[in-house]
């Protein structure tokens, strides 16, 4: 669980970043930038901040942002409320970030799993985003991804977000926010 | 009809205004940009060049570029299909754009309706977005927008693009792109 203090200046970070890459957002968009920590409080090694610009029960648009070396761990979107589960679109608009999806696995990936958490990484068939790439997900498959060194900003175009059915591989893991205030 | 000269270098003008408010397109993308002048043949006036990211049968992302005074004439986005029709969210990213939709008029809009149009503009309730400004479009609802002096960026995150569904208040206009070659 991540302090307020922490929450702050991940948000802070994650402003700063968003600025950088000529991405204006209102001071109120500033001040409310999800931090996920997943739960397992260590945000720097796992975890991504994210502002979602809308989510109607049509469609969804959000910016992810990563620090240098974070990683959203595998995860799906599986069929909910008797539709099928959310599809979604990266398209990478600053730094670098490695997506991870079923197929071919790389012989070498590039991105790390993070120690401790091997078990919980299965899929690694590489996928590297660069500024203007992007990559369509299919709904229901497993997924991670990594930003490189220098942290990545990715656009997120997809159908509805419903983040408290998504299912992790590591079942430490929760989706919704906590901050231990 | 615009000549492919004229396609070509409004292709170019709304490359750069990406570039320079720091949108990476691929090369591909940029020698795609669509120039639509909806038929009228005077794309100064009247008309908007398009970056398609993504159009899947849930939901679409586009980027819309405006040249200074540029005006996307009035239209709704009816059912199709049993489906309602396209909902859809603007957002500002650079310059300024002001939004006409249905409700109280404003007693002095600031956007110019195209001289000779006048009988094809019948929404006249204002919303003025500026970089990190955003509305939601409801489906079926009249719709038009004119960019300020500079011109104007605006992400649009929506439910599925049908274009050719679009129906526009001026029986003149053609949404399909056409090339006079």
């Amino acid at each position: 669980m991540l302090t307020q203090a922490q929450v702050d200046a991940a948000r802070r970070r994650a402003a700063d970043m968003l600025a950088a890459a000529g991405i204006v957002l209102t001071e109120a968009e500033r001040a409310n930038i999800e931090v996920a920590d997943l739960g397992l409080g260590d945000l720097e090694r796992t975890g991504l901040e994210l502002v979602t610009y809308v989510n109607t029960d049509r469609y969804c648009a959000k910016e992810l942002v990563m620090f240098g070396g974070q990683t959203c761990p595998e995860h799906r979107h599986p069929p909910v409320a008797g539709g099928p589960g959310k599809m979604e679109t990266f398209r990478c608009r600053w730094g670098r970030v490695w997506l991870y999806v079923p197929g071919e696995p790389a012989a070498s990936p590039k991105a790390r799993v993070p120690a401790g958490s091997e078990d919980y990484y299965t899929v690694f068939h590489e996928i590297e985003l660069t500024p203007g790439g992007q990559y369509t997900i299919p709904s229901n498959a497993l997924h991670w991804f990594q930003a490189g060194p220098d942290g990545a900003i990715v656009s997120e175009f997809s159908s509805t977000s419903r983040d408290e059915s998504d299912i992790f591989t590591d079942p430490r893991i929760r989706r919704a926010p906590e901050v231990d205030s």
